[in-house]
């Protein structure tokens, strides 16, 4: 074990602060990761503040983790002190049950130990993210980050990336294909750069004609305003896919009539139930899909990695120091932020 | 033009009775069809009724129609006199747009034409549909009866086997899957068989305790009591299909709940909003599917009559007069039928 420095959430209403934690000693198959950027994602606020119930205070947020091998366990084979590598969400699993043997390690049967307020399958310790020095992870669940990424703006693409990227991928988007993205924040705008290079001809669904220009610079080549009733009525039954990355309620039928036969629309975003209330005629008419898609596995996270320096992806980042982490959060409360925040963890030593 | 009799509904309220209706004369590529047998939907019971608006009276229900060729327009290659035929719920389609030219003409960009109550393409005229002693329809448009089946409980393949065969083989049931059939009525007793047929262990959900020997009987391996909690805790992430002929508003949730990962929910009945609200997260957590399917096209219906023949596969009926139907009506509409009314079409030469 040892003591390291980090932000913690101390109850629901305390904010993110400074804290000292524990890490495990290094187990064989660990590997130990001095972080160097972690992205912030709105999942870390519904954990510091207890939206969802569960939390296990204090909790330190943070699973977009970039750093480098600082230590390696005696059995590690894969990684070597200097690596540059990340951690995304998931940090253990079962790894025998089908999805994990298949690795989908996120669907594993058993649940998925989650990078924070995660319960280690080990010695049932509860587990800190990337709000801090260090990290220590099985060697199975870390990332190799490839040189040509930017250390920085590869970080989201741990969470924010692969949670696009998998399912446009699970559901087979191909060239020439008409897909949708529906929300232009940390995901949506992680969407539009994955279905452009998979060949498709993209539309960003916007409220707003005063982001018309910023959605056209993300690489959209036509912009469908949501709330224009003929624009809407326009893009009837022209899409393959929609992929909808709205955090919040809203009306899912407009969204479906916009599917060709068999076209699918993925919910990554809304948890809540769905109002107003999805007409199953939408779906029944063209034979349409309501499908749904949480982040990815750890085989296709390395891919979407690849995938990224391959052809030149990157998230737009603001950067930010650890201790400004509350003012983060209450603008990526108003939607303020393009697209996603990265906390340059130097900024722990001064903190 | 001839006249034919029929039985009709005259308006909302009237019954279906006795009435006289002009068939079109023969053009080059169409077949004329004297009515042997026509099964009872409940599409039937809300078109009569005009549940859903837009009927047209006097209307002409029936599209799950079988009988023998008596004519054939000069350019028809297909069928000759004497062949043993069926006619579905579709009877023309533009042809020409990508379902129509995949065989989906049940998907037409431009809307099928219904065999009742829809508009005939060329004359504009209503079209009418089985509960009459003859029908005139396109050769592209109609089916060939398998010699092996019976020309009675064939009928309801038209409709209540297409539209549940249809999706099973969409979505890709195989053998050993898990599939689960929700409801057991005039459409879920065919799924049932289906399922079997294509080699799926089949569990029907049922509310009532007092149906489980029936549902074995159709050939379940199991019977789940959806009404009972811990049955359906039990049956939670277990299957890879649930077919869901439920007609009516029902509480979606449970039942996606029961899916495994990339499991699929398909929706043949509910048009309905759904209430209670769809929860999304029953989708995101395992990547989990919500479908809809509506009825087949022409091609797969004619494979659906060739798998039946294949199976020994036949619908459940109980023959029916054509002077009874409106008491046909009411006890459908209390799910008084095991499993589908077929009309004795002799039965109006005495009308």
């Amino acid at each position: 074990m040892s003591a390291v420095k980090a932000y913690a959430a101390q109850s629901e209403t305390s904010g993110v602060g400074p804290h000292t934690i524990e890490r495990r000693a290094l187990r064989p198959d660990d590997v130990a990761i001095e972080i160097d950027y972690c992205g912030v994602c709105h999942t870390d606020i519904h954990f510091a503040e207890n939206d969802w119930g569960g939390t296990i205070y204090p909790v330190v947020p943070g699973h977009e983790i970039v750093g480098r091998v600082t230590a390696v366990g005696e059995q590690v084979s894969k990684y070597q002190v200097g690596d540059k590598v990340g951690v995304g969400c998931i940090v253990d699993s079962c790894r025998t049950c089908d999805p994990c043997q298949q690795g989908q390690e996120q669907y594993c049967d058993q649940g998925m130990v989650s990078t924070y307020n995660g319960i280690d399958r080990h010695d049932e310790s509860v587990t800190y993210g990337g709000y801090s020095e260090a990290v220590v992870v099985h060697q199975d669940f870390v990332l190799r980050i490839p040189d040509k990424l930017d250390m920085a703006t590869a970080a989201p693409i741990l969470c924010a990336g692969i949670t696009t990227y998998s399912p446009l991928r699970h559901f087979g988007v191909k060239p020439g294909d008409q897909v949708g993205v529906i929300g232009m924040g940390g995901l949506g705008h992680m969407g539009v750069k994955f279905a452009k290079a998979m060949g498709a001809e993209v539309t960003i669904f916007t409220r707003s004609e005063s982001k018309v220009a910023e959605a056209k610079r993300q690489g959209a080549d036509h912009v469908v305003i949501s709330t224009d009733r003929a624009q809407m009525k326009a893009a009837r039954n022209r899409f393959n896919y929609l992929l909808d990355t709205i955090p919040v309620q809203h009306d899912l039928n407009p969204y479906l009539n916009c599917l060709k036969v068999d076209g699918v629309q993925i919910m990554v975003g809304l948890l809540e139930p769905v109002d107003p209330p999805l007409q199953i005629g939408a779906l029944v008419r063209k034979r349409r899909v309501l499908a749904g898609s949480l982040i990815g596995g750890i085989p296709e996270t390395q891919e979407v990695l690849d995938f990224c320096a391959e052809h030149d992806i990157e998230c737009d980042v603001e950067m930010l120091d650890i201790q400004n982490i509350n003012e983060a959060y209450a603008r990526m409360k108003k939607g303020d932020v393009k697209y996603r925040f990265v906390i340059d963890m130097q900024s722990l030593k001064n903190a």
